[in-house]
């Protein structure tokens, strides 16, 4: 008598089998001569069904135990469930309580919480109904992006998480210290004493693995990261993290019409493998918290995606029949409201933007024969705007010199990023994807802290 | 005319293929009629040899730009090879030259290079046969460790970087901060004002997610993490780093017995796994590197893992014809010489030591009957020594916070993962494993800075 999940005995169980489940008690239902258990073993959203009869020996103390938030061990036999919504249940033969829940301080009792209270005990909201749906789709996400990759022999790769620069300039940076901070070093000019720090210079958490990845490509081809990356931007809002996960491959050899292949290809992939490995959990969101998640996943899933350069985007949002409050003119930045205007109500599906005014984008993408335009590229899909970002990058040693001193970076500091253009350079491109971001599109969740277990923020530190 | 793969040619190409390639020159040969360049992509140990001949348009300015490092595309047929050794070559019909690399001062001509000296061109050391082949090995080692997981049901948690606290005691933290470090506030009393940091109070980087698992785990059942976690001892040997990814698996309703029982599992899929899928690579350290690693790769899959307590083991080692240095007394941590001498030469193979004393173990291991011991459990490997530390927790309320007492740690910052004992307890186990350890004991490297891309340790954060 192994034990099984709820998951497989409510999809596959049969009469007459016998089992144990282990798990804990969603809600207890006490009739006169029996008593109704809902558990849930995490394994799935549905509970199952625990039908206690009162001829259970101490079945009185038993039931006493069995609140909200308990742990118990069930064996017994499994029936035809009479009641609806259910095929099967659990007549319970032996009960074990492990663990039990005062009903007076447990705080997960049935009812509804606020997202905003399950943030202050994130450490049990992962047994509520939309916790537990978003940690599942998580999961099958991260199973997909691993198995996507691998499929098409691509090397996971572990980019450092302590960076020596900020080369990116891609937005402020969480310093690294192990000095204590009541007697910082100094050096006779009074300035901070970084030769005396652990790394010996100032460091920092990494913003993006995107550099180190292409180092590993020009060594293997194709590669992918997948890890934690930082800002310490003081931005309290419902799209931001202070620690999130982020996914960036890198493929030798490839421009960017490759690069936008497998952007496609990848979107595709992971929401089919989401919608296959969770059905019942992404019901639960297409009914409970966003209505168009369902057919957002469709539309990506079906849709050859749109691809257009950015001044083509300009000209077609000059032309829109609609009011945008932020300006369109060629340089400028597209806007949220001009992302879904092209991927909403123009294309109706998800839509690549290519070709960016060289100075709106980082030195690294390659730069276009008109020299005024970068090998960029922008994923906007329908009700989810901006998903991916990527470019080809600048495989010409002169011409990224060129860029780097345009942008008064220092080169000596990235002399090893420079040496992969002077010897043995390729084409190749890549793209950079928010982990995080793609599970709250995914699951229509409001607020990006509610998709991740311990969310890191400003203040907002706790577990 | 697609673009291959060299690892799928030389495992499967035909006679009279059309293909085309693409990577960089490893070596080149020339002859009167014609060149023999090898070219490796990174998919496989083993070069395409590709012959050019002297017909070719543009002979011998394409040869003078193919020098060891340079990177190429080559179209053509395969034709059976005469050399010994390989089974195809290609002949070339068209070969472009994308980037050379100046045989004066590419630093990776074809000599033997010392690992030191490697370090240094961390950002070139890939395109070397062995860490060519070390990162081949550490992708098939991720993809496994996941893929036995997932199989398995665990979900993949991701639990955070940047923490609040050293619950473990674990060992010294990195800093965390967004202070200016020229001018860090202070309070009325001169204390480092915290609250004034990003975060509202002192924030390190993680050296463990096992806490944060344990409530991952009072949901779902199975999870585990695989993300980075950081030490900051000055400690400059060939088995620290100040950044390395772990693994922690964490099983509610799981005793030591089981935790064992998936340690066994989990090393021995592992092994086979990249002992199926890198075959060459593995056989390559064999004779290179360590002459042991096929044996012992071999011995973890075929053995059953011997278990002996802590106490058993003590008296196996007074009655040992073997001198220790360090001293055999119950109470005392085993030593590698200690470890090695059970693992090698009394059972020779692996073996499970558990049940250790509780002065020498961790607060959340769960106290024995005797009060003397704790249910942890350390796997010893022959010729590796301890590769796995694991534990059932602590979870019954009033014995942990008496742990916690006795220890002296402040119970008010733990106050969530008292809460998992509070409501719903259940017995639950895990264990964690270094995962660079792992790489390095896989292909008998000797220095873990040589297992991953880019090592992070004491005045060492290049790249």
């Amino acid at each position: 008598m192994t034990t099984q999940r709820i998951a497989a005995i409510l999809r596959a169980g049969e009469p007459d089998e016998t089992v144990t489940v282990q798990g804990w008690v969603r809600t207890k239902r006490e009739l006169k001569e029996f008593a109704f258990v809902e558990v849930n073993d995490g394994s799935a959203m549905a509970n199952l069904q625990v039908v206690i009869n009162s001829d259970l020996p101490d079945f009185e103390n038993v039931l006493k135990q069995l609140n909200t938030g308990a742990s118990l061990e069930v064996s017994g036999v499994l029936v035809a469930s009479p009641a609806k919504g259910q095929r099967i249940e659990l007549k319970a033969s032996q009960v074990q309580v492990y663990g039990d829940a005062d009903p007076q301080t447990y705080p997960l009792q049935k009812k509804r919480h606020s997202f905003e209270f399950l943030r202050t005990i994130a450490h049990l909201r992962p047994r509520t109904n939309t916790h537990g749906a978003v940690f599942r789709v998580r999961n099958a996400c991260s199973a997909a992006v691993h198995q996507f990759f691998q499929e098409r022999g691509f090397l996971w790769v572990h980019t450092p998480i302590i960076a020596a620069s900020d080369c990116e300039g891609a937005g402020e940076m969480f310093a690294v210290t192990n000095f204590d901070l009541k007697n910082v070093p100094r050096t006779d000019s009074q300035e901070v004493d970084y030769a005396k720090d652990f790394f010996g210079k100032r460091a920092y958490l990494t913003v993006s693995g995107q550099l180190e990845a292409e180092v590993m490509a020009m060594a293997f081809g194709n590669v992918y990261t997948f890890g934690p990356t930082f800002r310490a931007e003081n931005s309290n809002t419902s799209r931001h993290l202070a620690e999130f996960w982020m996914i960036e491959p890198e493929m030798a050899f490839c421009d960017l019409q490759g690069d936008m292949d497998l952007a496609e290809a990848f979107l595709k992939y992971i929401f089919k493998y989401v919608l296959e490995h969770c059905p019942e959990d992404m019901e639960f969101f297409n009914e409970r918290i966003d209505k168009t998640v369902l057919a957002t996943a469709e539309n990506i899933i079906n849709n050859q995606f749109e691809r257009i350069t950015y001044t083509e985007a300009i000209a077609l949002l000059e032309k829109a029949d609609k009011k945008f409050d932020f300006p369109v003119s060629w340089g400028l930045d597209l806007q949220s409201e001009h992302e879904r205007y092209l991927a909403e109500d123009l294309f109706k599906k998800p839509t690549i933007v290519s070709d960016y005014p060289v100075g709106i984008k980082a030195f690294y993408m390659r730069l276009n024969e008109d020299e005024k335009t970068v090998r960029a590229m922008d994923v906007l899909a329908p009700n989810i705007g901006e998903i991916i970002g990527g470019s080809q990058r600048e495989e010409r040693l002169d011409v990224l010199e060129r860029r780097m001193e345009a942008q008064g970076m220092n080169k000596e500091e990235l002399w090893w990023y420079l040496d992969l253009r002077r010897y043995g350079t390729v084409p190749h491109a890549g793209f950079g994807l928010g982990f995080e971001r793609l599970v709250q599109f995914m699951t229509g969740m409001g607020n990006i802290r509610d998709v991740i277990p311990f969310p890191r923020a400003p203040l907002s530190i706790d577990f």
